[in-house]
């Protein structure tokens, strides 16, 4: 770990928290080698951890419709409009290993535009950014759209959520300053 | 209620629910005389539903540092400029009732900078704007200038943390088109 | 009356007033019970404020062509745009009574497409809108369509005249810091 | 005059026009040795012809406190920022004759940080395009500023109210398409 | 010459200058009858003087595909949206005489939408600006639409690389305050 | 290489190319290992080939004043604001090179003020974002800001100059749609 805060805020110690949140964090710790910082900052508020994982888990731990990767692209293309480092570099390392995709991360991140994505992958990503960028003006039009491209409702729904949850995410991780850990940068490159 | 659809997506029958949503949703009844349509909404997806409400209460129902009024005050500020209907109509209702002032909400949801407020509520919308607006702007001067001006780490995080919940909140009410109850508009006028 | 300030810049007293333009103010004192904040703060130039109101009695107190209702849904929704409390709360409560409506004003107010309008009302709303935000793009077929939509030049060049003078009128209230009078939060709900 | 037409909408014959529009039109032909098409394109609505005019006069041929070219310079410097076409040409030929100076109106409407301007002149462009682009973000600060900067409030409500009518005439000139004369290109280079 | 200055940075004595650039700028000193300051302005560097100007000429001095005007037409237009004052006032010049029109420039640097502008000559302007403002959403859809309009591909290149080209150019004016030469606001008005 | 394409414009054959241009691309695979394909992509133009690298060379291969990491950072910051694919992936890369340090250039593309910069760092990254988005705002003063800061009139022009080449070299990579080479992507992680 670098030698930089974790959070604008201060981390509770692991000793101190509540039982739950403190398996969570070992949880994830045994399973990637390391506690991602965003595990550490929020744990401050129990409340907020407790809902934020479980809001994460039921939209990003899914593969019914859309798939793990289309669900990271998600997150990576939208995070990468709010400039939202942790969740760039954590999720575009996440991205990588679903997609087993080396190039797709930076390519979204940088712009969609150019990223080689497949028809319903671009879709999926235009429709993520306009709810992260310009919610209010959605139209019955657009939802009409994603249909007419083969979206089922419960797709269209997911792609809104989760560009819902990251919005939400990503503020957390710009106003409270969470810094990405240094292991993600070169993961799955 | 009016004649006008809930929400772009299905909307499940009361009886098809989990017992724990269901409840959730009679006793709002109970205590409002209505239902608000963001609960039908979110209902089709008990996972998000229940991750949601416990967000929301964590942020919302505490008088510790924010007072309740406050924590609307935030989220009418910040929902209006996303442009979400629901949220400014409904929250403005509740807004009304918790800083016992007519006028308020209209103020703060069509001009923040001609609203009646106090120098510390300034401080608290012009900090959730950033945080709704330009979050990756934030940077530890911001935060120590709120601190300097005499909130709490506490205080600021909530603020931070209800501007984030309602960037979410807003895109999901925008993307699934959820109406406001008619019942809110005139409430505590 | 409210203790706030009328403005940021000297009212005369009706004393001091030119006769045509204290007849002007005590006539509209007893026809709505109250003197809209509006003639007190022009009043400190007689010329500018006759100008204003005759512009605003020719494009607003017709019922050829548009509707008075229409008209105000201009003024509202452009108004709204351009973040002036003075004219979104006086014109909302005209609006809500020219359109017997309670709920229409604060739907255009804070996201026209949410709106409860009729196609027509929409066709006008989107116009006025760009008129008021991005004039300098209105094209020959923008007219067209218009005219395609149904819409007569009259009523056309109405739109644009009605966006245009509510234009100034923003921006009066808005560096004079004109403060909507309390009566008009409640009217017509 | 070039082949090109004046106005989007029609042109009323001279002959046709109330007795005092076109003694004014007559008027300005005899001035300036050609009518401007302002004064054409306003016709076909005499009511807005005289209230435009009213104002125009009002807050344009006077010398109080602020110049005329000072006040011109308003007018050239937000309509280049409305983009125009008409205002910027026929206001920027005003300007030159009436600053005495051929470079001035070009220097403003492409760059007004770039133009030769005394520092009284800066701040009236500043605190002018505030009120253009910006009115809502107005304070009492901003007031405060250009009084310590040394202007009385009568000329700090001219400014705001010249870029305010100027807000209308451009929305005006834009949606109608009112043509600039060829005859202001050249004057006074 | 004007007692501005230049350039915020110093320009070199024409004696202390490698010989080529001397020449240069004797030369077009000796054509066009004074030394326009971007050739002052840029000797202070002269890897980036012959660069500049080695570009320049290679995209600004061809009648292949684009005529003259054309190119100049592109540079008048992107570099009035970028606020240039050097290139607008300088380029306005060169464009009013190689098209031959005294009107145009000014019109395009004001709103290309309202100038006098060929079909051929709308679709070149429109391409330029979005490669000037938001190249970053250019599309093969873009390209291939150019191509449906008429234009070969070098063609497109050469609108391309021109609006690529001033896009540096008016950031070297920009920021080294390069101030046009009096000289040219009135040639060929 | 993958199967891509290039350019969305013809790429030459090496066997076609003018010597000079050839022998350029022969010692850039001889030392990268590869062909970066911006050379390929504007071999079609030898002017612009040679004008474009002349200018490169000028200003990003010198260690005078700022150094060659300073340099790359300011390559990548004003790259990502613009979006331009190829100069954020094939920058990137170098300045992980050139500043010894494998996290800076994700950094920097994804948020500046969330970079690990050093004050200096800083100040070269704000003033270049300025000339890349705002230049036409630049003033007086933020030279004076940047020589108060301790930089030479040299290091500024160096900053300028360079966010000003790259504004020119991300429209032709956009407008082109020159593709990275895969190798960049990994390439000192």
């Amino acid at each position: 770990m670098s030698e930089h805060q974790i959070s604008r805020f201060d981390v509770p110690d692991l000793a101190d928290l509540p039982d739950d949140i403190r398996d969570t964090i070992l949880a994830v710790q045994a399973k990637a080698g390391f506690v991602p910082n965003v595990f550490l900052a929020l744990a401050r508020r129990p409340a907020e951890f407790r809902a934020f994982f479980a809001f994460h888990d039921a939209l990003m731990e899914s593969d019914a419709g859309l798939s793990k990767a289309e669900r990271e692209l998600i997150v990576v293309a939208t995070s990468a409009r709010n400039h939202c480092l942790y969740c760039v570099v954590a999720h575009g390392a996440i991205l990588r290993i679903r997609a087993k995709n080396p190039l797709l991360a930076d390519q979204v991140a940088t712009n969609p535009s150019k990223a080689d994505l497949t028809e319903r992958q671009r879709h999926i990503v235009e429709f993520a950014l306009k709810v992260a960028t310009q919610s209010a003006d959605i139209s019955d039009d657009d939802i009409s759209a994603m249909r007419a491209n083969g979206f089922t409702d419960d797709e269209i729904w997911d792609i809104g959520a989760i560009a819902s949850l990251f919005a939400l995410s990503n503020r957390y991780a710009n106003f409270a300053g969470i810094r990405p850990n240094d292991e993600f940068y070169a993961m799955a490159r």
